[in-house]
């Protein structure tokens, strides 16, 4: 992978505020809707639900994206790809768990994050119904509402707590293999969608596994996991970029992740 | 089963703001140890999770019932039973969700019921890390926040939406039935504790089942359901009381509970 200069990293540590400001702009967009009576929901060609909520929010970052970095590519879920060459490009999920928005569950998240060449390198997991907000930043350690948070090392992996959204998004030979990730694990317990990454940056939970993520699942995820000492990586090992949508495993510390990768293929 | 006089019930609705102060006492109990570092889990014999946060906020809670009503009796998860054979018993789960609860989730909860005869007549869904309260009695509108709740009524069984704690905790019969429920319904959400019966008491969700219950986790939310206009029976569609544990089954109206328990029965 292409190394970033000192210069670049300077770079991308100081649009912190930035997409704080993100956020910020994000939250009354999204809980305008949250629990709203008028609220309908749609369904979208991949069968997955979708509001008037997701389509403001992803609106809202879009327009302070594109005013004060023009040149900057932006992925979407809702509005989709522009630029996709940009050397920057970000990725945008304004309602990651829209079936939980749509439930009053308060564990849904915006994710922001910004890309360099394909490599994620600065991410927030925003919380609005919880109030609640994690930043990433390459070279920086990840924040949970301002201060700093860290992953928790896994002394075995019968001690792990195992999450995931839901089993019924595995099938096959991928349900196998969590199946045998499953068997290895102190417990594991579904539900929770982005907001289960923000629990293991915070060394609350050690290992979430998932399947068929999209780049604006993941993207904004990998900074603030590894900024609090945890490893991302797919199910078999591979680094997570744009181009690399599927499987995910995220777990506290590296003897952790190796520890969860050897169960997930070991079955 | 025995009915209340006017006068009974009368001074049951007079409870309100008693149980009301009792939540408010129990929360920080509870929230002084939620994701604090120093709290360890101990393993009861039931193998269930158990913390200092357990044993104080009962704790709490036992001391203002036996001093304002010495004469009644207190069933609570962790510190048993006193007085069954009393007219009222109090039943106590100080953290619905233990294991939500070590895992930073905040989605557990506080439970407080009061039975008349083994009936329950009065309950508290307290979310302390939410900030969220549902209360209901008797003879009264269910509230959410302090302002009436509403479930809602299905349409039809194929547009519902179906929470459960877990499903590893279904096995054999139930989980054929529990199965059968599922194909049934428009989507299924795992995880959330006591707290899938607050959403269902609000409207937006439709219908939870679970298996395995004991009094103390279901009889603070009979009231809390069926004051919002909701049903809550056991599978078998017998009413709950406090010698009544094993499944339950929540909706949001009479003819969506009796379409549920159809799908159960029937696979």
């Amino acid at each position: 992978m292409p190394e970033m200069t000192d210069r670049l990293v300077q770079q991308v540590q100081g649009l912190v505020p930035f997409v704080n400001t993100l956020a910020d702009r994000a939250r009354p967009a999204s809980l305008a809707h949250f629990r709203s009576p008028a609220l309908t929901v749609e369904t979208k060609d991949d069968l997955s639900p979708v509001t008037r909520a997701d389509r403001e929010t992803e609106a809202a970052l879009r327009d302070l994206i594109t005013t004060r970095f023009p040149d900057h590519g932006i992925f979407g879920e809702e509005a989709g790809q522009t630029g996709m060459d940009r050397e920057f490009v970000w990725v945008l999920d304004p309602i990651d768990g829209t079936r939980a928005f749509v439930c009053g569950l308060p564990l849904w998240g915006t994710l922001i994050a910004l890309a360099w060449r394909g490599q994620p390198v600065l991410g927030v997991l925003d919380a609005p119904a919880l109030g609640e907000r994690w930043v990433g930043c390459l070279g920086l350690p990840t924040t949970h509402d301002g201060r700093p948070c860290r992953a928790r090392a896994l002394a075995s992996l019968d001690q792990a707590r195992l999450f995931s959204t839901s089993p019924d998004l595995f099938a096959g030979e991928e349900q196998r293999r969590f199946e045998a990730l499953s068997a290895r694990v102190a417990e594991r317990r579904f539900g929770g969608d982005c907001y289960n990454y923000g629990l293991l940056a915070s060394g609350w939970i050690d290992v979430v596994a998932e399947t068929d993520m999209k780049p604006y699942d993941y993207m904004a995820l990998v900074p603030v996991v590894e900024g609090a000492g945890g490893r991302m990586s797919d199910w078999q090992g591979r680094p997570l970029r744009l181009d690399t949508p599927g499987t995910i495993l995220a777990s506290g510390d590296g003897a952790g992740h190796a520890a969860a990768l050897d169960a997930l293929g070991g079955a």
